[in-house]
């Protein structure tokens, strides 16, 4: 085997910590999966991942960077800023805890911004100078690419997307407000969705059959697939949404792909296809026709490894 | 006196075009103004400024490049695209023509990215990396600047921030959709939120002794400093529709800094006081008390000279 340089990628989720060794091409050469919940301290994460890279025989010399994906990683500080999802509390100076552990560069950005960086290096976004990423899950999160450089902003949290009120005096956001984007398009906005409209609406659907308990978004995409006009109503809602705040993400920054990702875009073109077109019909006439809305190629499983991969690798660029 | 290179700027309006001969430093050293109606072709426009710079003696190489604020004008392309304010239609090379004229580096953009421009290299943005300049007018213009580039995005048409949608369902746009930002904090916006507060509204105002026809936002900002109630109830409304756009411009782009500009800021602190209290209670909490807002320091005399000078220095660099 050739003595690749690799970059040491890590994505850090509330439950489950994911790392793997990726080479400039995107190749992960190692990967593992740890507990994040397991650890009491991100010290004690950073030095069970550097034993678990034992596994892998590293050349000397053979590591040249740390890429971190992380919930509330701010790029310019490379601190977890009050991570409601994980169970280390207040500013944790995760770059350093990396550094100090491996003796190497590290730089840290939260997952969209991530997942930006893997489509910019390695996915569906190569050689795009504008584009964004939007991820669907619990919430919704953005990484915006302009002119070849993610946005990170004064404060190193640009591209709150998900955040952006979309629905003026609309659903209440955990974040104090009312109405964001996020309560409307992320697996969670579309569950609401879904009970609003079994609370309303007299039309039979194979849904009620369900105990609203158990009901998760998956049983509707299946029940979607089937032609329910409930499910199908909650994914037209849910589209026209995001359609909303996308129209407002590209009046600002003109890019000419969205790459959507995250769980919640699993639906596929359930999700996609309503999307695109409300998208098309809502944008300002200037954007008519210069942006392209796609999926994700990176493999799920690997995606959030190569983004954090790649702001490695852009890191030490 | 000592040969400076120079920049012509030259900002192309509606009714008037206004340029400039500006050196390094943001002086400017001579300016002129002619009727943009008068000309047929902006051929003849551009054949006529060089004409007037005769005026000035320029010295052999003194002049180094041209920058041009106009209406719909694309910094990719260097074209102005259908410009609804403009006798010119269609898509006018714009600096094509200048290039042929003078012989010299062109570029140009539309006036609220020049502004950007302007504030960036000679006004209150001086050495930010990430700030926003609105120009309040008959419409409202945006330029956004993120890590020291002017944001053209892939159709060199970014920085829409008029045409995002703050009020779904809201006024009707001339672009053809409903609900745009600048249907509401604009002097268009403006006057049509006292029109329908004359009519909604059974309070005693000054402004009801003036023809609805004769009114304008000059006079309600006079009723206003008076305390009239009706005067300041409109500029509280704008202020509220204004803060949400930059609510939204901020989680996007989070700049540490925004700068109004254009006539309609005129109003001052009428505007600007009720604006910063809406914007800081709307902001996403991550961002409060990250953003200044706050009047542009260039007199508005040689702002729009000032800004597509900037744009033209910015090019040649």
């Amino acid at each position: 085997m050739t003595k690749n340089r690799l970059i040491l990628g890590i994505d850090i989720g509330g439950t489950n910590t994911k790392f793997g060794l990726v080479d400039e091409a995107g190749e992960v050469h190692y990967n593992g999966r740890i507990k994040t919940v397991s650890y009491e301290s991100p010290e004690t994460l950073a030095s069970a991942i550097h034993h678990r890279l034992n596994e892998f025989a590293l050349q000397k010399n053979q590591l040249v960077g740390i890429g971190i994906g992380a919930p509330n990683a701010n790029f310019n500080t490379g601190n977890i800023e009050n991570a409601p999802n994980l169970t280390w509390k207040g500013v944790v100076p995760l770059t350093d805890i990396f550094q100090n552990e491996f003796q190497i560069q590290a730089a840290a950005t939260n997952d969209a911004n991530a997942a930006a960086m893997g489509e910019m290096l390695f996915g569906a976004a190569k050689g795009k100078r504008n584009f964004l990423v939007i991820t669907l899950g619990t919430g919704l999160g953005s990484g915006f690419v302009c002119n070849s450089q993610l946005l990170y902003g004064h404060t190193g949290m640009a591209g709150e997307l998900g955040h952006v009120i979309i629905e003026p005096d609309g659903r209440d956001c955990p974040c104090g407000r009312m109405g964001c984007l996020e309560r409307y398009a992320s697996a969670t906005g579309f569950m609401i969705t879904v009970r609003e409209l079994l609370e309303d609406s007299t039309k039979p659907t194979q849904l009620n059959e369900i105990p609203q308990s158990e009901l998760r978004s998956e049983h509707v995409s299946q029940a979607a697939d089937k032609s329910d006009s409930l499910a199908l109503a909650a994914f037209d809602q849910t589209a026209r949404h995001l359609a909303r705040g996308l129209a407002t993400a590209v009046a600002i920054s003109s890019p000419e792909l969205i790459i959507i990702s995250g769980g919640f875009s699993q639906a596929g073109e359930l999700l996609l296809e309503p999307t695109k077109k409300y998208f098309e019909e809502g944008l300002f006439p200037a954007f008519r026709n210069t942006v392209q809305i796609d999926h994700s190629q990176l493999t799920s499983r690997n995606a959030a490894i190569l983004g954090a991969a790649a702001l490695g690798w852009e890191n030490i660029r």
